[in-house]
C-alpha cells in the first residue's frame, strides 16, 4: 500500500544522509497522506545505504503499525503530533545537523539576520523550552511533539516551518515531505549564517528591517508570491 | 537562439550548484550578449538536477522575455542592471554562499588581508547600504541593482568584480559568466579567510601593505599581467 | 586466517577515511575475534587506496605477529591494551579527526550538552592526564593505553566509548569495529557540536539536564532500549 | 622527457585540486630531478581539468625553459629557489589552503600544540617577513623564495618541511612532490586544529610538551623511526 509515497519518503531520507544533515542512523523524515489519513515513516536504527522504499513502515495517527516488517522510528510519536495539530502539514523531519543542533544546545532562537532566513521563515526559528522531568519519563517522544505544538500555540507552522528543541535539535515540516527535507536544508545554512554574523558584528548584530523581511517572505510565499514557476 | 550561449550559462549554473554556493533552488547566473543585445538566465525556482540548457531563459535589456517557457530568476531585473550600466560585463551571478553572506548580514565591506583578495579584488569587497522601504515595496529586484550601481559611482566594476548587498548576500560579475562564477567562488575563499584572519588577530588585524596587493593584482589584471598563459 | 575479519577490518579503515576522519595515512581500526584471542589490525603507513584486506595483520595479545607480511599500525600496544583490559570491548579506533583533536589538545573533556552527545556517551567525553616524560621515553604505545585504562578506572568502557589522550588525540571503540567506527563519527560531530555550543553561550553554557540525557542513552543502549531494530 | 616525472608532478597537481587545497587555477607543485637538474612545473592558470601530464613545463635552474608549450606557473622563481637552496628538496607546493592562509595573513607562525603537529613539523610552523617594497617591485617571486631561505638560516628544511609567507600563504615541500603534497595537507589540518585549540583555551592554550613532541616527531622521522614499512 500507499509504494508511490513510500519510494518518496525513502528518497527523502536518503536526501537528508547525502545533504550531511545525517550521519549514521541519525536523521529520519515521514509523510502523511490526507487521504487514508496514515503515515510513512524510517525503520528505526536502520542504515542509509541498507534501507529501501519496502522498508518504510506505514502507521495510522495513532500509532498502530498497518504495514511494514520493521520497528518505525523511535520518534514516530512527535511526527503523530504534528500530523493531527499542524493543519496543512503532511511532510516533516528531524535530524541532528549540526549547526541547528548547536543553537538548539544553546537554547536560542535563531534570530533573522537575511533575506536567506526571510526566504524561508516568517519570524525567528522558534527554540521549545526544556521538557519536565515528568514529561521525560512518561510518552518522552510524543511530548516532545507537545512542547513543539505548545510553542506554536501562536505561531503559524507553515510560516515558520520549522523548531529547535531545547537542548536536543531540529525539526521541520511542510506542505510534503521533500518541502520539510528543503527546511531541513534552509535551516542548517540559516544557522550557521547566522553564527557567523553573530560572530563578526558581537553584541552590535541587529535583525533585518522587518520591511525587507516581509518582501521577501511574501515574494516566495505570499498570495502574489512570483518565485519560482507558476503550477 | 544563442544555443551556445543556453548552453554556457546552463553550465554556470550547475557549477554554482557543484561549487557548493547554491543549495536547493539557491543562485543564479546570467550572460549578456554583446552582439543581439540580449541576456540569457536561469529559470526561477527549478532544481538544478532537473535544468537542461533549453530552460534557460531569453531577454531584451528590458526585460521582455523573448524566448523560454518558463519564468525567469525572480532576481533577473538586478542582473539587467548590471549588463545596462556596467561596461565590459557580460556575465552575472548571484549566490546566498554562506561566508560571504555573513559578512553581507554583518554589513561590513571585507578588508583585503591577503594576497588571495588581491588577486581578484583591486581594493576591499564592497558592501551597498540598505534599500529605503519605498525602494523595496516597489520594483524591489531592479532597486536592488541601482543600490549596487550607486555603490559603485566610483568604482570601477571589473577591478571590483563583486559586491555585498546588506542584509542579502553576494552579487559577482566579469568579462563573461564564467569568470563571473569564478568570482563568486574566489569571494567565499576570500570571506572565510578574511573572518578567520579577524579571529586570529582581533583588532590588530591589518589590511595588507598596498605594494603587495597592487602588486598581486597588477601581475594577474595588469596591462603587463603574466599570470596565465597568453591569448 | 580470520578472513572474513580482515575483511571487515580493512572496510572499517576505509570507513575511517571516507567519513573525512583520517586524511594521508593517519587513523587505525582493530578488531579483537574472542575466539582465537588474536587481533587484526591495519598496516603501518600504507595508503588508504592501496591497501587490501590481505594487508591486516594479525597479532597474538602480547603483540607477537602471527600473520601478515606489513607491520602492524605503530599504534597497536595502546590497542592491545584496550582488548586485554576492557571486558566486552571487540573493536577499537584511533583518529586525528580534527574536532576531536581540538578538544584533546586544549586538554578538555566534553561537556554532554545535548542528546546528540547522550545517545552515544554517558557522561563527558574523559580526557586523560599527560604521559610523564619517563612513560613516554620507553613502551610510549603501550604507556598510551595503560594511560587511558588508569583514566577508566572508575568508568565503564562500553559506557562511555571514547577517551580523548591529552595533547594527542581520540581513540573510541566498542562491541565490535564497526561499532568503534560509528563513535569515532559521533565524537567528531559531538565534539564539533559542542565547540559551536560554547561559542553561542560563553561561559553560561550548561551541560543537558541529567534527567535528559539518562532517558537518551537509555532508550537507545539501557535494559528496555527501543532504539533501532530487534535482533 | 622526464614524461614519468611529468606524470607524477601531473598527478601532484591534480591531488591538490582533489583535496580541497586548491581551487579554480590556485596552488602549483613542482619536481625536482636530481640527475638532469631539471624542474617540472605546472602551467601558468591552466584549469585542472583541462591539464593533461603534456602541459607540464620543463625549466632548468635558471629558469630558462627546456621543454613545453605553456608558460611555467607565475610562481616558478619560487620553486627554483627552494631548489637551489635546499638540500634534499626534490618537490615543492604552493597553495592557498583556507586555514593555513588565514595564520598567513594573521602573520602569526603556528605552534605545535599536538601530536598531529608534530608528527609532520619538527617545531613551529615558521612564518616570513615581508617584503620590503623594493623586493616586491623587481622579481617578486624570486625575492618570495629568497626571504623564504632567509627564515630557514638557522632551520632544517626538512624537519619543518613548510613555511607561511606574510599576507600570502603556505609553501611546502619534501623529499619529492608527493611528500610535499602530503604536507601541505598536513599544514591544513595541523592550522585548523590549532586554530579550535586556541579558541577553546584562549591565552591559556600551551604547546605541547618537548618530550612528546620529540617522540613523536623521532618515532616518525628520526634515525630509529618505526612508523611505516621498511625500505
Amino acid at each position: 500500500m500507499l509504494e508511490k509515497l513510500k519510494e518518496t519518503v525513502w528518497r527523502a531520507n536518503m536526501r537528508l544522509h547525502a545533504e550531511g544533515l545525517a550521519p549514521l542512523t541519525w536523521g529520519n523524515a515521514s509523510a502523511f497522506d490526507g487521504e487514508t489519513r496514515l503515515v510513512v515513516i524510517k525503520p528505526s536504527g536502520v542504515a542509509y545505504d541498507a534501507m529501501s522504499p519496502g522498508d518504510m513502515v506505514v502507521l495510522d495517527l495513532e500509532g498502530h503499525v498497518v504495514e511494514g516488517e520493521c520497528r518505525p522510528s523511535s520518534d514516530t510519536p512527535t511526527h503523530l503530533e504534528f500530523y493531527r495539530s499542524f493543519k496543512g502539514v503532511f511532510g516533516a523531519v528531524h535530524t541532528h545537523s549540526v549547526e541547528a543542533t548547536a543553537w538548539a544546545q544553546a537554547c536560542r532562537e535563531i534570530p533573522c539576520y537575511g533575506t536567506t532566513h526571510a526566504d524561508c521563515f516568517h519570524g525567528p526559528v522558534p527554540v521549545t523550552r526544556f521538557l519536565t522531568e515528568a514529561e521525560v519519563a512518561e510518552a518522552y517522544e510524543l511530548n516532545t511533539g507537545k512542547v513543539i505544538v505548545e510553542r506554536f500555540r501562536e505561531l503559524d507552522p507553515l510560516a515558520q516551518p520549522g523548531v529547535l528543541v531545547a537542548g536536543h535539535g531540529p525539526f521541520t515540516w511542510g506542505a510534503d515531505v521533500m518541502k520539510a527535507v528543503d527546511n531541513a536544508v534552509s535551516l542548517e545554512q540559516i544557522a550557521r549564517m547566522a553564527r557567523l554574523t553573530e560572530r563578526m558584528r558581537g553584541d552590535s548584530a541587529e535583525p533585518l528591517p522587518a520591511y525587507v523581511s516581509e518582501k521577501h517572505y511574501q515574494r516566495k510565499h505570499g498570495p502574489n508570491a512570483y518565485y519560482g514557476q507558476k503550477g
